[in-house]
């Protein structure tokens, strides 16, 4: 048997089927319409075409699972708003059961990676997880007796948009000192720009070719480790802000396994063990506990077996 | 049938019969022994000292809950570690069990009161709900499908001892900046007394006797209904603070309601009204939620109810 994973992003609709040990035997993508029930009717055809071409009949079809960014009411299968597209209370539940009659599962697009981790990827075996996604912006996905929770009504935990600094930057929703406007890759890469301007001196300079738009997370760290002080810097500044992000939400949900993804996720090792030290260093209370803080594994893949393992 | 709520605090034991509607039929307490296995004693004692008065047989008792401030493991029935007390790994559970042949449940102070808030107070009929306490400390309780979530080992749901000033001022926790050190009744007595100091002009000081450590909340409130711009500014302030803290809990938990318990929620409807006008301005996202804020109706009971309700 196999399960559809929809993975809908602001440019592309990536589709994958997902075999029961959750690998992915064939995928593929469509450019993201602005009009959602001519993605919708891209996405059908897509899954239709997948079907076809992997000679695998609709009844060895468990159901389809639907990541997508924004605030979603999971229990009705509703995308209620994306910053990414113009789309608005979009049923796509209701949509896809006029093609397809199979269970349909909707979810954020954080929540479903964070399922995925859990169900396929590092976190297997875990029943309690919380993962931070550090890429443009902030995701969190937390996993309670591996279920989503969301809340209420689905648009709960908004992990990157709690307060890290009180009156800080303006944050892309509207409040102020949210952490995705410090821990962000986005974030980390404006702390890099601020420092250069500040040190030109520094070795990330050479990385840049002379346009300080173009420093990036892995030239920051690999500054870092050849010793430049100015990386160092930033690294380290950047290291405190995730980490008491970190602790804030181990202080909360006190999981089983911490899981960091998106881009920044990749800078390895290094990372993870500054991370690790400080959250040791500073985490709350008498009843400490000692968790892994590992990095996401799905990869590019996440957001496909995510959205996959939001069925059955 | 009644239910025995045990509230363990610092100072004395309190204990209650509590009927099915959540009513305290008799109660009593005894002073704190600093030796846990005595205070055990002196509460197995006061229970069948209650139990007798009220003429109540055991046979329609239908168990043991106790509520007690610190790191519990709910599960199996530990204190593991208080502030207050001299309290290391207490099983309080197994030690009852030897005078009691009765369910016995235990639970952070703070969580059993917003349990006991959904059960019988002012969250009576909601699912879901979000409890902050703001006394001494700022204590949190989370209410999840009518169940107390307290992560994965029961220490979760700090929601005092989270960022709201990076490194801002350091907390009883050890870290810096917490929502505790900015939104507790004793920071707002702090924030007034700063206010005091610049201020000599303030009413507050007319109720001090001249003692800037005789402020309290109250003063506070009171000085600003009369108008008093001093006090107006350290009750907006403090608002800020608390209101934060709110949006936070709600982008993380979109319950259905919103509690606010301890000593600070009996400043009544000029402070929720300031309070919801804050958190209706800055709440995330397009999928805005207006929930009820609401404060605790339980009061002084609401450790023995609370405690009570975590049975059955």
């Amino acid at each position: 048997m196999y399960t559809i994973g929809v993975d809908i992003g602001g440019m592309t609709i990536k589709v994958g089927l997902v075999d029961e040990q959750g690998n992915i035997v064939i995928k593929d993508r469509v450019k993201t319409n602005t009009d959602p029930y001519v993605a919708i009717k891209d996405t059908v055809e897509l899954i239709n075409k997948l079907l076809e071409k992997y000679n695998v009949s609709i009844t060895e079809i468990t159901g389809i699972g639907i990541g997508c960014p924004g605030s979603v009411k999971d229990r009705e299968g509703i995308l209620v708003y994306t910053n990414n597209l113009p789309w608005y209370n979009v049923n796509f539940r209701e949509e896809l059961k006029k093609y397809f009659n199979l269970p349909v599962e909707v979810a954020n697009d954080a929540n479903a990676a964070a399922l995925g981790e859990v169900k396929y990827g590092v976190a297997k075996g875990y029943s309690n997880a919380v993962m931070l996604t550090l890429g443009t912006g902030v995701g969190g996905g937390v996993i309670i007796d591996k279920k989503i929770f969301s809340g209420s009504d689905g648009f709960g935990t908004e992990l990157g948009h709690t307060t890290l600094v009180y009156g800080g930057k303006l944050c892309t929703c509207g409040r102020r000192g949210c952490l995705e406007s410090y821990a962000s890759a986005t974030a980390l890469m404006e702390q890099a720009r601020e420092e250069m301007k500040i040190n030109k001196n520094s070795k990330m300079w050479n990385y840049v070719s002379g346009d300080i738009m173009n420093v990036d997370g892995k030239i920051v760290f690999d500054c870092m480790q050849q010793g430049d002080e100015s990386a160092k810097k930033v690294v380290d500044t950047y290291v405190n802000y995730v980490s008491e992000g970190i602790i804030n939400m181990l202080n909360i949900f006190r999981p089983d396994i911490f899981i960091i993804g998106g881009g920044v996720s990749s800078a390895g090792k290094v990372f993870f063990d500054k991370i690790i030290k400080k959250v040791e260093e500073e985490e709350y209370g008498y009843a400490k506990v000692v968790i892994d803080i590992v990095p996401a594994k799905l990869g590019n893949d996440a957001g496909i077996i995510g959205a996959a393992s939001l069925i059955g």
